[in-house]
């Protein structure tokens, strides 16, 4: 799956800030691979890209149009279809990463075919994949993995790739949901694969690779999420992990959307992951803590991590507000 | 999914034991569901039903033709076509465990449709399933786990549903792959099901019930397994099992498929599934050892079961060759 940049951001009648978090990754991370965005009247908030309709993206060279925003149920909602038509009639791929599939509404189909464009649904995978196999592959690799599930770990992933790439290290985000696979221009949504292929999916999206490169591979879920940790598991031992970051979330009470449910401590999340790893991986060691601290003042986050890194004896980041230089300190690069 | 019964089991020309283990296993388990069985010359091997054409099964009542066999690819083959459409044509729904689904041959699914037949394509669950909860549910729940894939899960889970019902014990076999659901007459190929669903489906297979009632849930798969881990995980969560029975097959080298992957320790079996099950079911416990002894003999078999049985001081037994009695003594019934 390859996406043709530069985009055009399409963020419908959104009024919600939470809505547009793909249209927003993008933006934050791939400024440079979009042209601006496009919104409908009553549509109140802005990702910061410049605004420009349809016609003046495609006159820009815009070479793909992004729904950039979700609603609960991942609906395609039939208001969108003359939007994502005039998009392809202006000579432009679709992504979508709603749950319903532009290839099922036969007028988008159809007009895409006759057009010669690419509907991409990022959350419905059309590789064909292979079961794994565990084998051992050439490459570093470096998973991030989570206490629960919307801890950071794709800003974590992110900004790691970034550090790396700016030290010179040749390293590779390899995305595994939607915003990430929409800002890294591929990748696999993991939690759509059927489950028999999860860790070979992961295997085929980090093959082998130069001795030295670095791909730094976006988790999903929790190892301790009743929902999700089959997911995790099979997303770990497909990326064999030489190097894990454990991302948390602060001022959180129970796994995400499970009130019942509490979450597991660092410690736990650390042993866990490292004991399940080994698998595939017997030197997978976790090396550092990222943590989302935006619930709390800057300075009151940075405490967090400090104490966190004491108690812990390892490097404990806010990526956002620390940077990850001292989370890597321990890779030999 | 519900398979309506009796069944017509088409053997096809197939020339090998292993390739009709789902005819074998239902004509084994089920044979009061089981009409008789078809095949075509050059056929060499049969389930002992009865052989029969489709003619004389559909006067006899057959209402599923079920196919039996399986290649190495999951296809379905074009020369099989003529065969299902003369069982449509006798009233027949039809069953496949092919990965080829017949709802994607033309010719069946307008016959399908036109006579107002079934088309079931067991591994292609048709469903929509929920993400998991983890949430505490009535009833009782005893789930099949194993060192590796293929070592007698589903032949314990039948087994244990058996004596369980002979006791007078409320019970019901949960069927989670392919066999298991023919012989179930319904269930959910959980490998087939997108990753994010593993644990909602099995949730949604067990839903509620009576406080006395026993599911006997088929595991797929082993935690220690690196292509098929996800799926155990995800089945171990959703399954909220009470008692927990770990499968082995005894004279095995290697990690089925892999022989690069070693084979973990049942003691490590026991503290892997404890572990995990314990996140949605803090009472989990395994309460004994089913091993499949038939690559020796029955003497070397049992003394293999009574020494394992001592070390690790909990009831172990070959199913076949010592009924489950001793396995199920510690649950309160």
């Amino acid at each position: 799956m390859i996406i043709q940049a530069p985009y055009l951001v399409f963020l419908g009648d959104a009024t919600d800030k939470l809505s547009i978090k793909m249209a927003q990754g993008v933006a934050d991370w791939r400024a440079q691979l979009c042209i601006g965005e496009t919104s409908v009247p009553g549509c109140t908030v802005t990702t910061g890209l410049e605004q420009m309709d349809i016609p003046r993206a495609a006159k820009l060279g815009a070479k793909t149009f992004v729904l950039g925003f979700a609603n609960s149920g991942g609906y395609l909602e039939a208001k969108w279809v003359p939007y994502i038509q005039e998009a392809l009639k202006h000579g432009m791929d679709v992504v979508s990463g709603l749950h319903d599939k532009l290839t099922d509404v036969s007028d988008i189909r159809q007009m895409a075919q006759s057009l010669g464009r690419q509907l991409i649904d990022i959350r419905h995978p059309s590789e064909k994949f292979k079961t794994g196999t565990g084998k051992e592959r050439v490459g570093k690799r470096l998973l991030t993995v989570g206490t629960d599930c919307s801890v950071g770990k794709m800003y974590t992933s992110l900004a790691i790739e970034k550090h790396l790439k700016a030290q010179g290290v040749s390293a590779s985000i390899k995305a595994t949901g939607q915003c990430g696979i929409l800002i890294a221009g591929g990748g696999v949504a993991i939690d759509c694969v059927a489950a028999d292929f999860i860790s070979g999916a992961v295997e085929q999206l980090s093959p082998d690779a130069d001795s030295t490169h670095w791909d730094i591979i976006e988790g999903q879920g929790s190892l301790s999420h009743p929902a999700f940790a089959g997911v995790s598991l099979g997303l770990l031992h497909g990326a064999q992990p030489d190097a894990l970051v454990v991302c948390h979330a602060m001022s959180r009470n129970h796994m995400r959307g499970l009130p019942h449910q509490s979450l597991p401590t660092i410690i736990d999340t650390i042993r866990l992951n490292e004991q399940a790893a080994r698998l595939t991986n017997p030197n997978a060691k976790v090396i550092g803590i990222s943590v989302n601290t935006s619930s709390v003042s800057e300075e009151d986050g940075i405490a967090f991590c400090q104490a966190l890194s004491q108690e812990l004896n390892m490097p404990c980041v806010d990526p956002l507000r620390m940077g990850v230089a001292t989370l890597l300190e321990s890779l030999a690069l």
